[in-house]
């Protein structure tokens, strides 16, 4: 099988392809996933939607739930969820949390119905501890986005004495992820009364605050 | 339906008797699934073993996943996982973190099997966020066990001066369960040979650390 360096010029034409015929699948994701329950959605609506053939499908998910879970993905990568090198790194905060964290929590408050929809069909919550084991279920360049840029400043934060440096950074990362991923998990649980967007940010800030506190330096 | 108050002796009696038959169910439980794969295990064998009927099997459990969990449940329970009022709180570690921590490290890395076969095939570890909406398929008294004692250990350390006070001790407890859970997921989703004994109390033992340096007093 060729790498992607022994890829010559019509190889990545057909790549281009392959990565729209993909989005193509993905684009109709959010609106049959949000208009109906996941046992209703078949994999026949999703190609007839999408334009293309059962096959297609196929070559690239192995399931509706890889499906649903590859959408979330994408979509938290296309805002730039994992990587934010390009803002300033002046404290503890800013080392490792987003500057536009709070866009990506009202995406996710308003797709709460496939957020829960995607913890009770699919393994996307597990997707993280895959990722430590360098499963290859999962895009070895997609582990380098997630991972590798916020490790990066959260060393860069420890070479400047922002972040204290008796904790690894990959340690520092994992304790972000798993505070995070606890709080949106803890809301999604959560009766649809209870669940007021400004429930799931103090979630979010209680956690963030607590990992701030415990990882900075102290004066 | 009477309550627990309004029960008269033969009830009592009678309550001891089922609090006895649902024992001897959760004593195969460990054989049963240690030795063999959960798809294999059948409700057959394990009334069967336990030498009573299918009919009293299922007025206990709904079936082999709840029955799973439960086991595990009912372990971490008879080991205090959750309580542990009577030892002293003289710093903000003790206040939350269990003297006998590493027991419980050791009983998981014992029975690793048996725990990803929980992780997999049941919701054990979701228990917790159902536990914060108060969902009524656990019972409350567990509940209780389960938050009351931690709380109030953490709400007198705080009147102590040992533990912040602007976050409160029902997120502390939330705080600490998140990265303790987080930590046993991780490990279990690691290959054999990483999922060292020493990789679980290192992966415990980071999280612990953070989370008293986030939530301790400052001098």
């Amino acid at each position: 099988m060729p790498t992607a360096l022994q890829q010559t010029k019509p190889a990545g034409l057909r790549e281009r392809k392959k990565l729209r015929t993909r989005q193509d699948l993905l684009k109709v994701a959010e609106q049959l996933f949000s208009e109906n329950e996941f046992a209703d959605v078949t994999v026949e609506q999703i190609v007839e939607l999408a334009n293309v053939s059962q096959k297609t499908f196929f070559n690239y998910f192995q399931n509706k739930s890889q499906f649903l879970s590859e959408f979330i993905m994408d979509w938290l990568l296309t805002i730039g969820f994992w990587s934010f090198e390009d803002s300033p790194i002046v404290d503890c905060r800013s080392a490792i949390v987003p500057t536009d964290v709070s866009q990506t929590i009202e995406w996710i408050i308003g797709h709460r119905r496939i957020w829960k929809m995607a913890m009770q069909h699919t393994d996307f919550f597990d997707y993280i501890y895959k990722l430590d084991e360098g499963s290859d279920e999962f895009d070895p360049a997609l582990h380098a986005a997630v991972r590798a840029h916020r490790q990066k400043r959260v060393e860069l934060a420890q070479s400047q004495g922002l972040v204290r440096s008796d904790i690894s950074a990959a340690e520092v990362c994992r304790l972000y992820d798993a505070l995070r991923i606890d709080s949106v998990r803890r809301w999604l649980y959560l009766s649809d009364a209870s669940a007021t967007p400004e429930k799931l940010h103090e979630l979010v800030s209680v956690c963030i605050n607590a990992l701030i506190q415990g990882i900075e330096v102290r004066e």
